[in-house]
Order: structure tokens, then sequence, then C-alpha cells
């Protein structure tokens, strides 16, 4: 039986990350990965979309080229080649991360897991494996939503939509959350017709209500047809999707040739031994975990989906360094979920830290909001998309940012900025004293920052 | 005599905002403009150079869509359209300003000013405007380089290129600098021949050496010829621009169509009345000022391009702005230089904030860096654009940033991260530990925060 002081269930950026912090930190590490490094994120999630969407982009600028003086004609698109590119993409950063943990030292091995006890991992190569310290990182897979017909041709979730290779003509989404919006952006814009069938009466529920309206918005502009407030009963060969209205039952029937089941994610913790070694879990299978991602079983953590504290990558890649460091006695900071940004990947993008508006009025503090728009950004408009807005939320006595919420182009990159101003316990005050470059989109930001102070210079006057 | 509290001359980046400040402070402000509002930003330098910037990424990414799935027959474009839509968009934002100072209550004159004593400003239409306060703020122009035959037919100024309706066959730049750079990307980008003439021996010298490598690199393999270490002696018609090294004397010529002069601005501080109010100035004509833009004249004011700071527009609005605010006596925050992010839109685009890392070895402290490579950031992957790096030079013993530099996709919108949490006295660590998005490229900038500790997860083994 090898030896580690740490073993690491699952190559997700969770995994993948912590097993290369335990290696820089001096321990030694394994990662026991059944399928690519990598996981969902690298290839059944995050990076297989945001390559679909250039691919999108690079045709939707193509056919408008000319409103900046280019014409190109006969533009087309070959879906099989996109797809291609995107498995490309997977494959050459799947390797990378392989290339990382070797030259980092840690020892992968490509098998299933399952927990022996707190100390074991058996793997189904027949090797065991021993440690003491054991982080479990899983991950999530699509929730299967149970109808009839949902195993019928033509009805897949996101791993399956990934490995079509060839186009939808008229794909029905169900779900309006950020897997369902942003895979309805990467159709409608290679000119897919796109239904999004959602049970709330918005799409991205959990995001800024001006956002969503935005978003509503343009996805309308842009052909998509959006059902809101109707629950998926069944799906018939067609393939019909039929539903009813929460609200009266009204029944209601949207056709297309694919139907994408986007409705959330469900934790990979059954049948690996967690319940073998006496992991709490919730009834969702959700681990209990504590802030530093501890379970109930000392000397196992869980970090990422599988702890469903924010199903994002990067709060898994932030755990698992984490946990990393305080395995090795490092000093390691608690994650403050009220500062990770979340982005969706519609167009424009979108990005958010911290509290909605709504949000931030239901704690009871005094909040004041600035928003400015990006019709006064110049770089946005050199770039010919100069739609969309920042706004900020705040506490009006203290000056603290509560929540940040943006939409438009380079929307990800710029929640950066006011996470790591949240990090520093910077204020309002802060971001806008802080001279932002010209001409950039991230003035918008620090134009927002004036906006709670009312004295944006690049905004008119506020209504009294 | 129409009374003001304050008048501002000059409606650029920095009088403009001044104006709009000083009125949203309570202020009766004028603001003073021969020519378009937006001064030099708007109508003949930022904006209009990052609008046919845009053009020239549209038809670029067009002829490369092959790389992402997609295919445009006959890619061209029509350089008089590229010029009409940066007018276009010039236009838009110079009526925006306009429209922004009436909402706000600013009195615009569009005259010539001459100052006549430091209350009173004589304008060219007969009027007479009397103040409290004065703001000058009457921007730059470019320099002009004493050499024979920059009279010729086809040697121009960035202002005489920015009105040519013909796009070059093969454009020689005469000064490697921030302006030369951005046209000379402009023009191969389109596939014009460019070579830039430079008497330093490398490209935007202010820049990090290890920026400045890479854009020399990029250049090259673009097809962009550079003949470095040289001082231009003489134009002949034809076009031929003979210079000499700076080294040697050894002569050489380069021929083209078009030379564009780009040999830094000077500032308009002659003919406008400053000697008479007696302003102090330097041998450059730069107006002496202090931390508040204060001149030697109590109530005198000079802001932007003309104080020779820092000639960026972002730094004249702040400076417009915090002039209105000290003026109304409201707290205003002095600039630290050593925060200001600048920008080169070449390809890929490069900001910095700070110090180089030569500057910061000869402060004497002990000084640390941190890298990452773009290569190992996923979502720049997904663009086709992980080419560049981040780069931090930070202090040892403090962890306090120094400097920062990046070249990549969207660098120009990260600097304003570090430049905020330089502002809010953060150190590297807090970047590092604050969670950034994922997929953005904004994680490359924690990666080498991660970097300068030797931890960075994305990236191979530092060699010891």
């Amino acid at each position: 039986m090898q030896k580690f002081d740490a073993v690491v269930v699952g190559g997700g950026p969770g995994g993948y990350a912590c097993a290369i912090r335990l290696s820089q930190n001096g321990l030694k590490a394994a990662l026991v990965e059944e399928g690519e490094l990598g996981g969902t994120c690298l290839n059944r999630g995050c990076i297989p979309t945001k390559t679909l969407l250039h691919s999108a982009d690079v045709y939707y600028d193509a056919t408008r080229g000319g409103d900046f003086g280019i014409t190109a004609g006969n533009v087309t698109f070959d879906y099989a080649k996109i797809i291609e590119r995107k498995n490309a993409v997977s494959k050459q950063l799947s390797s990378g991360i392989a290339f990382l943990e070797k030259n980092h030292g840690v020892t992968v091995f490509k098998a299933r897991a399952t927990l022996a006890d707190r100390n074991t991992v058996n793997l189904d190569n027949g090797e065991a494996l021993s440690c003491d310290h054991l982080i479990v990182a899983t991950g999530s897979n699509p929730a299967r939503i149970p109808i009839p017909g949902v195993d019928l041709p033509g009805v897949v979730d996101s791993t399956g939509l990934l490995n079509m290779t060839t186009c939808p003509k008229h794909i029905i989404i169900v779900g309006g959350g950020v897997i369902g919006v942003e895979f309805a952006t990467f159709f409608y814009r290679l000119g897919v017709k796109v239904t999004i069938v959602e049970m709330l009466d918005r799409v991205l529920g959990p995001l800024d209500k001006d956002v969503t309206d935005f978003v509503e918005a343009e996805l309308k502009k842009c052909g998509v047809e959006l059902v809101l407030g109707v629950k998926v009963e069944s799906i018939e060969p067609g393939l019909k999707v039929n539903y009813a209205a929460v609200k009266d039952g009204a029944k209601g029937t949207a056709e297309g040739d694919v139907a994408l089941m986007a409705g959330g994610r469900i934790p990979n913790t059954r049948g690996i031994g967690l319940d073998t070694i006496g992991v709490k879990m919730d009834r969702k299978g959700f681990v209990d975990v504590d802030g530093l991602c501890r379970t109930n079983v000392p000397g196992v953590y869980a970090i990422g989906d599988i702890n469903g504290k924010m199903q994002l990558a990067h709060v898994a890649t932030a755990q698992g360094t984490m946990v990393a460091d305080h395995i090795a006695g490092k000093p390691c900071k608690q994650l403050n979920l009220n500062r990770i940004p979340s982005c969706v990947y519609c167009s424009p993008e979108t990005a958010m830290v911290g509290l909605t508006e709504e949000q931030a009025r239901a704690t009871g503090k005094d909040i004041g909001t600035g928003i400015f728009n990006l019709s006064g950004n110049g770089k946005a408009l050199t770039m010919g998309e100069n739609k969309g807005f920042v706004k900020f939320v705040f506490d009006k006595a203290t000056e603290e940012i509560l929540g940040f919420h943006v939409i438009g182009p380079r929307a990800t990159d710029l929640a950066a900025e006011v996470a790591a101003v949240m990090e520093c316990e910077g204020t309002i005050s802060e971001i806008g004293s802080t001279v932002h470059p010209h001409p950039t989109v991230s003035e918008a930001v620090m134009e927002a920052a004036h906006a709670c102070h009312g004295n944006s210079v690049h905004a008119p006057k506020a209504r009294k």
C-alpha cells in the first residue's frame, strides 16, 4: 500500500489545485481521477462553453463587419469544426494539468476511488493508498429531471449537448439559469432558433433584477423565445416539450429538434464510501463542512461542488488551495462568500459580487446605489458594444460595498477589481478615487462609484 | 462682463470634466473651447485611434475565422468607411459632452480665450468673462521635428494621419512610442507594410523591458520593420526617410508613401496670456504646479497635458475633478502618480501601473517579481489569444506592489484592479487571496500574485 501525506479524490479545479498546492507545501500528495483531469470545468463546463461562445462571437462579428468598414462575403460556420476546436482546447488544458501535476511531484492515479476508512482509499485497479489527510472533490453532475420523455433521442443534458456534432435547428432549453442562458447565447448567435422554458418568472434568478431585466430584453431582441413561470411536465417525440404555467396551470408546448435539460447539478457523493466512513451529508447529498471545508470526520475535507457552498470552479480552486495550506499548517484565510464573483457569459457578459439590491435592502441597512450606463463609456463605443451598465449597492453609513453588478463588454474581468477591493476592505470612495485608465471599460466602474455620491462626470444629472 | 465662480479654458478631458464637477459642486462654471469639445482625446487621440484599431481587429478576426470554425469569403476593408466610422464615434462622444455640460448647467463658449488677468478671460468674439478661479486646460499638440522635408506631401503628424481617407501602402513611422506603436498595429493588421524608425534602442521606452521585448517580437512576427537606435535627419520626396545610427552614425533610408511624425507632444501654453498673468513655466513650456495643480498665481490652476506631470487623458480628468473639489472646499486627494495606469493598444494590448523592474531595483529595496504566463490561462486560450503575461514587482519586506505590467487580451482593463488595490494600500497577498472569477483573464493577475510567493498553481515549478 502506497503511503501519502494526503490523497485527493477527484481531479477537477478543486482537486487538481489542491494536490499541486499540497506538493508546493512540501507534502507528498496523490490525486485520483477516473476521467480526464480538469473535471467538469475543463471538459464539460466552463471552458468548453466559453470556447463555443468565442466561435459564435467570431461568426457574429464577421457578419456585422460592415458597421466597422469591413466586408466579409458569405460568412458560414462549420459546426463540427467548432466542436472539434472545443475538444482541442479542453484536451490542451487537461494535458497541461497532467504536466503541472507531474512537474510539481504529485502522483496521479487514473482510477475510480472508494473510501475504505478515513486513512485508506481503494482504487478500482486493485491498488490501495494510505494517507493522513483525505480531500474529497468529486464534483457534480447534471440533475436529471424526472419527467416522461427525458430519454427520448434529442433530449440531452449539457454534457450530451457538448458532444453533439450537428447543429440543432430549434433548441428548447429547459432551465433559464446560467447554463441555459449561455447555451441560448451560443445558439442564437449562430442563427439557431432558441426557446427557453423556465419555472421562475425570470431568467438567471439569483442575479440583480436590473441585470435580469436587461438580459431578458437582449435575449428577446435577438429572437430568443422566453417561456417563463412554467413547469415542464413531459416531452413527446417530435420533440414536443409540454409545460404548465406555475400560476394557473395553463398548458402549452414548445417544439424543437433538440431539448437541453439544464436544471441544475447534483453532487457526486453517492457510492464512493462517504457514508462508510461516516461523513455527514444533507438530504440533497451535499457534504456538511465548516469554513475550512472540514467534514465531521477528522482529517477528511470536502471541497468544491460537493459541499454546495457555491457551485463555481473558482470557489472549488480557492477551497482546494485553502485546505492544502491549512493541512500544511500555513496561514490560510477562510473564504468570504460575499466577495466571490460569479459570471454569466451571455451577450454582453455579466458578472456580480456580493448582494443584489433586493438582498441588500432586506438587511435593513440604509442602502444606496450608483449606476453608470455604458452608453457614456468611450471604449465601449469604439467597440460598438456600449450597451449595459455598472451598478454598486452600498451601505450609506459605512461606504462598504455590498453588491456589484455589471453587464457589458469585458464585464467578467471587471468583477475582479471589485472583489479585490472588497478583499482589502476598501470602500466605494476608494474605487472612486482610483484613477482608472482611459479609454477602458473599467472607467465605468469608477463612474458608478462616483454615481453613488451623485457626481459621475459622464452621466446626466440625477433627477431629485 | 459675465461673472462666474470659475472659468475653465480648454474643453478636453481635463477641462470638460472640471467644469461639470464644478457645477456638481454648486459653483457657477464656464467652459471655453475654440474647437470641438473633448479635445485631443475624443477628436484626435485616444478615441479615434481605438476606433480604428477596433476596425482592424474585426478585419483581422474575420480573416482568421477558420481557426474557430468560421469561414468568411473575400474579407475586405473600405478605408474611407473606417475613417467615417471613426469620425462618427468622435462626433457622438463630443455631442455627448456638449449635452452633459448643458445638463449640468455649465455655460459653454465656443471661442478662443486669452487671459487678461487672473480674474478675466477675453474671448475672441469680443466677450469677456470674469471669475474667482481660473483653470487652464489647453492641452498639447504633436511636436514638430525640425528636419528638412517635414513639409513634404505625405509627411503627417497623428492629426493629419487621422484625417487621411486613403490607406497608405507603406508607412514609415518616426517614433516608436505609444502613438507610433498603436498606428503601426492598426496598419499592419490591415496588411499595410510598416517601418518604425526610433531613436532609442527599443520601442515604448518607458515600459518594462520584459514587455517591450515582447512587443518588439510580436511586431516583427507581424512583419513590422523596426529600425532602432537611429535619428532621422531628413525626408526626401519619394518618400525617403534618411536616418543615421545614434551609435556610429551609419546612414540608412526607409522608403514609403506616407511618413508619420510621432515624436511626442508639446504643451499649448504659448499665446494665451499665461505669461501676461505671470504664470511660471519651465523651458519646455510646461506650467509649474503643485500637487493640487495650483500655479504660482493664486486662484489659477493648470491641469492636464500643460503641466507635464503625465500626459494622459485620465490624469487630466482626475486633475480636473480634484481641482473642482478643491475649489469647492471639498475633501480631495492628491494624485499619487505611482498608482496611475497607462495603456498601449498594441496587439495584444499592454498596461502598466507604477515602476518597471529596473526602476524598482534602482530604489535599493529588496525587490521580488512574480510572473504568470497567459499560456496557462484558460479564458485566453478559449479566445485564441493566450499570448502574453502578467508581472508584479514588489517590495519583499512589506509586500507592497511597486509595479504591475501586463500584456495580453483585456490587459488595459486588468490594470484597474491593481490601481484600485494600490489605492486601498493593499498588498500582493491581498490580490492573491482575492477569489478571481473563472474563466477570466483576470485570474492571471491572481496567479502572478501567487507567483510572487512561488505558489502559482497553474505555473510550472520555479527553478531554484
